[in-house]
C-alpha cells in the first residue's frame, strides 16, 4: 500500500501500457476508452474551463459543505461509538462523500496534485475507521440507537451507498491501484455477496448502483464473485419483493418488470439509468446477449419517446421519473442532473459494446446540454433540475442556505438531497474517459476538444495527438499527429448526426471530402506533423417537435452544433413578456457569438375573458394569421447556449419558442 | 335529543319556515342557497340520477371500505383504551368518517330515510366514545402509544380533523336541529378554542379546515367565540409558523403569504381552497372588506390563469398543487376531485357575499366535469385525479384494492388516501344548495335542473316552482309556477356566459326575448300556471387556449353547454391512434346524443429519427400543410361528455385535440 501511494504522490500522467488503468467506466467488451491520463485538455476550451473549475472550486466546495452539514462526521460517530441520537443528513448521505471520493480519485489520477491526494486520504482515514469488522459500513443503520441493517431495503439506501463506496475504489484502482480505500471496498463486497449470495437473503436494494459498483470493481479486481453478485441483483429484480413506498407504484425502483423484460425505461430516472448501467455491465461480462439487447430495446423507445432535446430525462417531479410516451413539457421537465450524468452512463457502455454512434451522439447532447448546464461558472452552485422553460423568474437563494432540491430557476450551493453537485463533480473528473475509444489499432474522437492526446493502441505502440478546435462554437477540428508507430492505423472522429455537410480532409487527401454523419475514418501510416481536417456546420438551425410531443406543438427550438439555445427574458426588449414573443421561421437563425440571433413578432395577448378559465369561443387567439395581425412589434433576439442560462440574474427562458 | 331523533325519523321535506336550518354553507350575507328540503330533484334528471345513486350506492360503499380498512374501529380502540400498537390509515382518516356522517345527514336531511339516520346514529355512538373529558377527539394523537396532542401541526392534521367533524354537525343542525353529533362538536370546538385561543397556543393546522368548520358552527349556533376562533387561524397564516416538510415549501400549506396579502393561489389545491372559503365565511360574518377583495383577487387570478377549462384546479402532482400562471398541462393536470369540490364551496361564497354571476358559472363548470366526472355511474368508484388527457389505457383495478391516489385511467373503489368518495358523497347529498339563492323576495335559478321547488321568500311567503328541463343536452328549461304569493316577485334565471343568443319568454312576454348572459330577470306578480321559459343554445362549440397555455398551443376543445366533451379511443376506428388524431376545425361540431361529432383527419406521423430524441430538422412534423399532406384518412368521431369517459373499459383520451 505504500508503494502505490508513493507513486500516487508523484505527477502522474499514466502511460499507455497503464491503460488497464484507465478504463473508469469501460465493460470487458472489444473497445475501451481512455485513461485520464492518456489526454490532456486543453485548459481554453469549453471542458477544459470546466474541468479547471471543479478542481479549483467545487471539489473543496463539496468537502466544505459536507463538512458543515456533518454528512462526513457521520462516519466519525460510527467509529466513536456514538451514533445514539439525531443523525444528520438523509439515509444515502454516505453516498456522497463516496462521490466525493471517486471525483477526487480521478483528479489526482489526472493531474497527480498532492494536495488532492491528501484529502483524499484524509476522508479516507474517516471512512474506513467506520468500516464493521464484517465489512459493513454504513453511518445509518446496525449502529446504537440506528435500525437494523438491511431492515429498509426499499428506502434505507444501504446497498446504494456501497455500490459508490465501490465505484470511487475503482478510480482509485484505475489511477493508482490497489490502495487502503480498494481494500476497504473488498471487504464491503464480501460482505454484500455473503449476505446477500445465492445462499443469503433474496433482496435487492431500492435504488440500483449496488450491481454497477460491483460489476465495476468485479472487472477491475478480475474478481468474478463481483460481478456474480451483479448479475444476480439485476435478475432479481422486476419481481416485486420491494415493500411498497407509500403512494409511489413499483416501477419507482423498476422493481415492476425484470430487466430483461423490459421495453423501455419508467419510474425514478436515475435509478432506471443506474440499474441499466450495471445491466450492460453484467451482460457484457458474462456475455449475455439478450440482456445487452433488452437494455438496447430500453434505450432506443426511451430516447425517442421519453428524451427531452437536451438529452435529459425524467418528465416528472413527482418521482422523479419518466412520463409516458410523447410526455416531455418543457416547464414541469425534471431532467435531473443526475439522471443525465447515468445516462451519459449507459450510453457510454453502449457505445463500447456496439461501436454505435447514436449512443455517442445522445452522450454529447446530455454532456453539453444537461451536464454542463448543472454547474454554476464558479463551480460553487448547481442546478438539481433542468426544465426547459421558467415562467416565473427564479427567487435568489441564499448562499449558506440548504435548498429543497429541485424548484427555481437559480442554482443553489447545496440541496437537502444534495446528489448532484458530486455527481457532476466525478463525471467533469473523468471526462477525458469518455474523449475516445480505443479498438486494436482503431483510436475515435468521440468527443471534440482542444486536448493533447498520448493513447496506447490495443496491438501496440501509441498515436499521440494534438487536437485544436473552437468547437462547440466553431465546427473546425484539427488533429495534429504528434507520434504514431510505422504502420496504418485508423484515426476515426464522429460526425454528430446534426452535421449535414461535413467534409474530411486527411494527409493523403487535402482537398476535403464528404463526411456522413457517423464515423469519419482515415486509415493510414501517420507521420508527425500529419494534420486531419474535421468540418462540421455549426451555423444555428431550427429543430421541430415531433408532432406527438404535445407540450411543445406550434413552438420551435435552435439549436447550434451540439448547443441546445434558449431565449432568456434578460436579452429581450424592456417591457417584453417573454410569453408574447413568436418567432419568425421564416427568417433563418444566424449565428453571434456562441449563440444566435432569430427574428421574433411581439404579439398582444388575446382570448381572455375575465373572470374564466383561459380558453374562449375566439379562434383567433390561436390560429396562425391572427398571431400576425396582433403583432405590436418585430425584432431580432439574441439566444444564449441553454448551458449557461441564470448566470446572470433571475429570469424567465425558455428553449422552445412559439412560431408566428 | 330524543325529540330531534324522533322528528327525524319522520319523512322530512322541510318547511319554508324552516330555512334557517336549510343552509348548508351560506355565510350571514345578504343571500341564502336553498335549504335540502327546499327542493326535489327529478329522478330522471342529470342531477337527480347522481344523487339517487350517490344515496342508493356510495354511501353504503363509503361505510363498508372504512369499516373493512378500520378507520371507524379507531374510534372503538380510542374509546376501549386499546391505541397501542398499530393504527390503520393516514392520520387524517378520522376525516372521512366525518365527511360521511356529513353526507348522511344531509341525505337523511332530504328525503327522512330512517335507515340513513339509524347509519348516521350508530356511527355516532362509536365517534361520541372517543371523545376526551376535556372535549379533544382523535384516533391518531394523545393516547397510549400516539404522539402528543398537537406534536405535529404540519402534518398532524387534527385541527382537520375536527373542522371536518364541525361540518357534519352543521349539516345536522341545518336539517333536524342540535343533537348528539351537535354537541360532541360543540365540545370539540371548545376544546380547540381554549388550546388556540388568544390566550392559548399559537398555532395553526398544517391543513385548512378547521377555520371552516369553526365559521359554519359558529353561525349556525350562534356563537361569536368559534367565528373568533376561525378569524384566528385565517389570520395567523401565512406568517411562517409551520415546521417544514421535507421537500416542501411554505407555499404548500399557504404559510408564505398571509391570506390578505395574497394575490393568487398556490400550494396544494385543497389547502388553498379550504383556507379560501374559511376566509370568506369570516369576512362576512366579521364584515370584513379587505379580506374579502383578497379572496376576490385570487380567485379572479387563479381562474383567469390557473384553472383548467373543467374548472379542475391543481396542474401539478407533485404536492397536488396549484402550478405557475399558464402552467395547465392536459395530461399530467391533477384536478383532485377534492378541489373541484373544495372551489365549489369558495364560488358558493362568493357568490352569496356578492351575487356576481361568475361565481355561478364557475360552480356549474366545476360541478359538471371535475365533481360529476369522478363517480362511476354506479357509485362504487371514483376518479381522484382528472387529467384532461389520457395517454396509456389505465390498468384494470381490482375490486377490493386500496388505490394510490392519483395514477391510472380507471375508477378505483377505494384510496390509500381517501378523500374523494366521502367528499363527493357530501356534494351530492346536498346539491339542491347550490341550486338557486334567495334574497328577499328575489328566487335565482343557479343550477338548471329538472326539480320541484318550494322556497320560502326572506319578507314572507313562498314561491313553488316546477322546472323541467332536458339540460345540460337540452337548452329549454321551463319553469312553471305552481303557487306564489299574490304581490310582485322576481325570479331570475341564470344564463351562463357561454348562452350567446339565449332568449326568455315570460308570462306577460310570450315572444322570446333575447337574454343576455347574466342574470335573466322576470318581475311579476306570478299565478300558478304561468311559464317562465329559457332557452339556452347547447349547440356544439370550439373552444380555443389563450395563447399563453403552452401545453394545449395548436388544439381545439369542444363544449356543448355547460359540458366540456373529449374523444375517447373507444371511439376512434380500429388502428387509429389517438396521437394521430387532427380535428379540422374548419368544419362545425355537429350535436349527437348528449355529445358531438366532429370532423378529422389521421395523419401519419413524421418527423422521427431513429435512436435521437423526438425533435428533429423537418419543420415538416409541425407545420400546418405538412400535417394535410400527411393526411391517411378522414372521418366522423363522436366526442362524449368529459365526465363520463373511461365507463366503457381502459382507454385513452383527449379534451383538447391538435387542429389540421
Amino acid at each position: 500500500m505504500t508503494d502505490t501511494r508513493t507513486a500516487a504522490a508523484a505527477p502522474l500522467h499514466l502511460s499507455p501500457t497503464d491503460r488497464t488503468l484507465a478504463r473508469p467506466v469501460a465493460p470487458d467488451g472489444p473497445r475501451r476508452g481512455l485513461g485520464v491520463g492518456e489526454l490532456v485538455l486543453d485548459g481554453g476550451g469549453f471542458w477544459g474551463r470546466l474541468q479547471h473549475t471543479n478542481a479549483q472550486a467545487t471539489l473543496a466546495h463539496c468537502v466544505e459543505w459536507m463538512e458543515r452539514l456533518g454528512w462526513i462526521a457521520n462516519f466519525d460517530r460510527v467509529a466513536a461509538g456514538t451514533t445514539d441520537g439525531d443523525r444528520p443528513g438523509w439515509q444515502f448521505s454516505d453516498s456522497e462523500v463516496y462521490k466525493l471520493l471517486e471525483a477526487l480519485a480521478w483528479e489526482h489520477g489526472r493531474t497527480g496534485d498532492a494536495s488532492v491526494d491528501a484529502t483524499f486520504e484524509a476522508l479516507v482515514d474517516r471512512v474506513a475507521a467506520a468500516q464493521d469488522d464484517d465489512g459493513y459500513l454504513n453511518t445509518c443503520f446496525g449502529h446504537a440507537g440506528q435500525p437494523d441493517r438491511y431492515s429498509d431495503l426499499s428506502s434505507g439506501h444501504e446497498l446504494y451507498c456501497t455500490g459508490h463506496l465501490l465505484q470511487a475504489a475503482v478510480a482509485r484502482l484505475r489511477t493508482v491501484g490497489a490502495d487502503r480505500l480498494v481494500e476497504v471496498a473488498r471487504r464491503a463486497a464480501d460482505h454484500v455477496c455473503r449476505e446477500f449470495g445465492e445462499l443469503g437473503r433474496d433482496g435487492i436494494c431500492g435504488h440500483p448502483e449496488i450491481e454497477l459498483g460491483l460489476a465495476e470493481l468485479g472487472r477491475a479486481l478480475d474478481e468474478p464473485r463481483y460481478t456474480e453478485q451483479a448479475r444476480l441483483f439485476v435478475e432479481r429484480r422486476g419481481r416485486g419483493t420491494l415493500a411498497p413506498i407509500a403512494l409511489l407504484s413499483p416501477a419507482y425502483f423498476q422493481d415492476d418488470v425484470p430487466v430483461r423484460d423490459a421495453d423501455v425505461w419508467r419510474g425514478h430516472a436515475v435509478r432506471a439509468l443506474y440499474l441499466a448501467a450495471g445491466a450492460v455491465d453484467v451482460a457484457v461480462d458474462t456475455a449475455d446477449a439478450e440482456l445487452l439487447a433488452a437494455v438496447e430495446r430500453q434505450w432506443t423507445r426511451s430516447v425517442e419517446r421519453r428524451t427531452y432535446l437536451t438529452g435529459g430525462m425524467g418528465s416528472r417531479h413527482q418521482d422523479e421519473g419518466f412520463g409516458d410516451d410523447w410526455e416531455l413539457p418543457a416547464d414541469r421537465a425534471y431532467c435531473e442532473t443526475c439522471a443525465g450524468v447515468a445516462s451519459v452512463m449507459v450510453s457510454w457502455r453502449l457505445l463500447l459494446a456496439t461501436d454505435d454512434v447514436r449512443y455517442a451522439d445522445l452522450i454529447e447532447r446530455t454532456l453539453y446540454n444537461v451536464v454542463a448546464t448543472s454547474p454554476r461558472s464558479d463551480g460553487r452552485a448547481f442546478f438539481y433540475a433542468n426544465p426547459l422553460q421558467q415562467r416565473e423568474p427564479g427567487a435568489d437563494v441564499r448562499p449558506d442556505a440548504v435548498n429543497p432540491r429541485a424548484e427555481g430557476g437559480v442554482r443553489a450551493p447545496w440541496f437537502d438531497v444534495s446528489c448532484c453537485p458530486t455527481n457532476v463533480a466525478r463525471t467533469l473528473a473523468s471526462w477525458q474517459a469518455y474523449a475516445a475509444t480505443v479498438e486494436g489499432d482503431v483510436v475515435s474522437l468521440v468527443l471534440h476538444a482542444s486536448a493533447d492526446l498520448r493513447v496506447g493502441l490495443d496491438d501496440g505502440g501509441e498515436l499521440a495527438l494534438r487536437v485544436r478546435t473552437g468547437y462547440p462554437a466553431d465546427g473546425r477540428v484539427r488533429v495534429e499527429v504528434l507520434d504514431a508507430p510505422d504502420r496504418p492505423v485508423t484515426l476515426r472522429l464522429r460526425v454528430p448526426h446534426w452535421a449535414q455537410g461535413a467534409t474530411l480532409a486527411g494527409p493523403g487527401e487535402p482537398v476535403p471530402a464528404p463526411a456522413a454523419p457517423g464515423w469519419a475514418e482515415v486509415r493510414a501510416t501517420f507521420g508527425a506533423g500529419d494534420v486531419v481536417t474535421l468540418d462540421l456546420p455549426t451555423a444555428p438551425r431550427f429543430t421541430w417537435p415531433h408532432p406527438r410531443v404535445d407540450a411543445v406543438r406550434g413552438t420551435v427550438a435552435v439549436e447550434r452544433g451540439p448547443l441546445v439555445l434558449c431565449v432568456e427574458s434578460v436579452d429581450l426588449p424592456d417591457g417584453v413578456a417573454i410569453e408574447d414573443v413568436r418567432l419568425d421561421a421564416s427568417v433563418p437563425p444566424r449565428a453571434e457569438g456562441d449563440g444566435a440571433v432569430v427574428t421574433v413578432a411581439v404579439v398582444a395577448p388575446t382570448g381572455a375573458e375575465p373572470g374564466r378559465p383561459p380558453f374562449s369561443a375566439h379562434p383567433a387567439s390561436s390560429a396562425p394569421d391572427a398571431a400576425a395581425a396582433s403583432t405590436v412589434a418585430t425584432t431580432e433576439v439574441a439566444l444564449v447556449p441553454y448551458h449557461r442560462w441564470a448566470e446572470r440574474g433571475p429570469s424567465t427562458m425558455r428553449v422552445f419558442v412559439p412560431t408566428l
